[in-house]
């Protein structure tokens, strides 16, 4: 029960609010703020209900709201389609979720700059769709890139099966627009890709999760599209000769825009829940991806396919037009739905190794799904060392909630043990916050801390994640 | 004169090196300091010579360094090969110059990982042939790359005519070790091109000249080497038909490695001194090089030709082979040495716009420099928007000073208000650090200042540089 006291300021604070952006951007109902209390992570031990969600349509009013926060000292979560993995949007103290719903504008989209200037509410697939219309291209594709946002890519630099040749979101962020803690707005670049004036405060807001300002626009840098790309599906007997075929590809000079790993747990739940002709005998598939111009992508392709022969392929499924590539791609898209047909929950964790420990990494994984008695599917940006297990499980179950837990804390230090760390590109947000003194030194840590001081001095911005 | 109470206190600070380093390792006399009191920039106003040159020989001996240097307040300035043209290794308040010529190993190549492990003092070319040699690529490529090392490349983010397909050193640096004010060494990152385990400490340091900290190793990544490479050298009668021509060859989704402008006068100017059967009548020449497997270059190289026939090229030079290839390259790299022929000085400016104006730019300095009557050869990274002009003059000659900082002023201005910034790869040093305002708001300067005060509270890293 809130006290009268309390009632009083937040009914004070609503209306501050708004009048900032009018009461159809305002939610404050129990049932209109109940599905921003979660995001896509499985927390619930800290559920806590936002005070109120305010769906700004403009870097003013973002601005003016801060200054409210700033003045009465109140949370103020940034969320975009609530994708995230690690409780990132969670409300862990109440306060007020910015939805970006309403600033999904592409603002201005510049060939002639290869850029574009966005709102943080544009989903990803849109922005791609629009800038391939026009022969360019953006090459980060987180796997829900049909619902999730520019804003939350920032929020944790995305990436996404295309990183291995194109980078992650950090690649594509020019300049932004930031809304700080007390309101004030600043420009943390330029529009041009070479910029070495001053410190890079663009890639410090970059990954930050919404800790030390809001960003409301950015600038982001296009590259002209691919003219051709093609798709092959290659299976092994063994998941070391899928890890040996990837680095035979790498050193004979090709660079794919893709190498996926897809275990046989996960073609085999692909295949019982989406049937889509997939091997479910073999231990390891390879989703790789060529793109360039079209003789290249021939060239590349037919290497690729010679190289994986002499590494023991014994499948390979080449698409031979669109349609067949299509097919493909939605197989591998379908991994995480069918995954969660398995039971009540399934975590998609993220770390990420030196690519040489990527064996390693899958075989401690194994090992530790066994330990604790967890089912397990391995899918992986092989290329780059980011490896996404899937655990299927229900956390209702305090048994396998522990166990999990435990299980957890044995990824991350293996991985950190082979020299690699806890998130490649879901973030830290509230669940992996406790495991961070285990990659990073305590002076890196209060450093940071002292980072989050200078932009959030009365802790507001998304208070108690990452660090 | 020095004081006896400041001798006494130099005298027992070198004492206190001496035991870390050795004397081998100490320069003193004033004979050896002199050459340390400059580097490539031409500033000669406020010159002063460092204390003492020290030549570390390892990351614990920069450490045991720094912890003297903060306990009696005494300035370090890390350097690597000198050529900064920004004034950015000047010791303008005395000091410590931490020179890395003794740090300068590979101390791991791991192909497997596709990165490797440096200490700052690595030559950038050495460093290139290395991992060539292996089937791998490290794409920076400043100008002066056969003599600058990696650790200036890091304090400047250096970049090249590649930086156009690969971008500078921000994209391949993952981890860097650093020694902080205090002499407390910490890691930034992971070897993981992925990693958003808290904030993105290694980009702070990328670009920051090394006001933050002293960068002791660092591990870039690689990507494996192009299998081929060819360089056309293509002339139009106007710059405007380059500009256009460079245009529809990004509309037509072509990614060059280089493409680099010249214009009549520095290909006079290269002509005049060292003759390379360059074409010294037409306003423009455009250096594009394609890279990517051997069927692509040759696909690529036919459409360029083929577009820029199309926008009015007059002639295009097309290596026929690699001694063809080198002799291209090689007349565009005497371009520096040659202007520095026409003058006692030659002062590279290094200024960024968008794409989309770098014909605005380039005609801006034309005027500015007829303005004030100083001879102006330009040189771009004309796929980037980073323009390189190059100004000949004589600045013992006070009436030709004074019109090259106005000069300058009006350049900066002019790049500001097409929407750049005042510095792609150069850096501000203490040679730009007044315009900085021009192109930084005021809370951005301020947050600034204010990370510099985390890292480095007693203003002791390369002081009054930068910020």
């Amino acid at each position: 029960m809130l006290l009268e006291k309390e009632i009083k300021f937040q009914s004070k604070i609503e209306k501050a609010i708004e009048k900032i952006v009018g009461r159809d951007d305002l939610i404050t109902d129990l049932e209109g703020v109940y599905g921003y209390a979660y995001d896509c992570a499985h927390i619930q031990f800290s559920a806590k209900y936002p005070t109120m969600v305010v769906l700004p349509e403009s870097t003013e009013e973002v601005s003016e709201i801060m200054k409210i926060a700033y003045a009465n000292s109140i949370p103020v979560i940034a969320r975009g389609a609530g994708t995230n993995h690690a409780g990132g949007c969670m409300p862990l103290s109440g306060g007020i979720i910015l939805h970006f719903a309403k600033m999904n504008q592409v603002i201005e989209l510049n060939a002639g700059n290869l850029s574009c200037r966005v709102q943080p509410g544009v989903v990803v697939k849109d922005l791609q769709n629009l800038v391939e219309s026009c022969g360019l291209f953006f090459p980060p594709d987180p796997s829900n890139l049909a619902v999730s946002t520019i804003g939350g890519g920032i929020a944790l630099s995305s990436g996404g099966p295309r990183a291995f040749k194109y980078g992650t979101m950090k690649d594509y962020v020019l300049d932004l627009e930031v809304v700080l803690s007390d309101g004030t707005i600043i420009h943390t670049g330029a529009q041009t890709p070479k910029n070495v004036t001053g410190y890079n405060l663009t890639q410090l807001f970059v990954g930050s999760e919404g800790t030390l300002g809001i960003v409301t626009e950015a600038v982001l840098r296009l590259i002209p599209r691919p003219e051709c790309s093609n798709v092959l599906l290659v299976y092994f007997e063994r998941l070391e000769e899928a890890v040996n075929a990837v680095s035979a590809i790498i050193n004979n000079q090709l660079v794919p825009s893709v190498v996926d790993l897809i275990d046989k747990k996960t073609v085999q739940t692909i295949e019982q829940f989406f049937p889509s002709g997939l091997l479910t005998d073999k231990d390891a598939a390879l989703l790789i991806e060529v793109d360039g111009d079209c003789v290249s992508v021939e060239h590349q392709q037919n290497k690729i396919i010679s190289l994986c022969k002499k590494y023991n392929a014994v499948f390979i499924d080449c698409a031979a037009d669109d349609i067949h590539k299509q097919r493909i791609w939605t197989a591998r898209r379908a991994a995480f739905g069918a995954c969660a047909k398995l039971a009540p929950n399934v975590v998609t964790e993220d770390v990420v190794v030196p690519r040489s420990k990527i064996y390693e990494m899958a075989l401690g994984i194994d090992q530790i799904a066994k330990k604790y008695n967890i089912i397990t599917m391995i899918m992986g940006h092989i290329g780059d060392g980011n490896i996404h297990p899937n655990f299927a499980l229900d956390l209702r179950d305090e048994i396998q909630r522990t166990n999990f837990e435990m299980a957890k804390d044995e990824l991350f230090r293996l991985a950190v043990k082979l020299g690699g760390t806890l998130s490649g590109e879901h973030g830290i947000g509230c669940q992996k916050s406790k495991f961070l003194s285990l990659a990073l030194s305590q002076p890196v840590i209060a450093i940071m801390k002292s980072l989050k001081g200078i932009f959030d001095p009365k802790n507001i911005l998304n208070p108690n994640k990452m660090i």
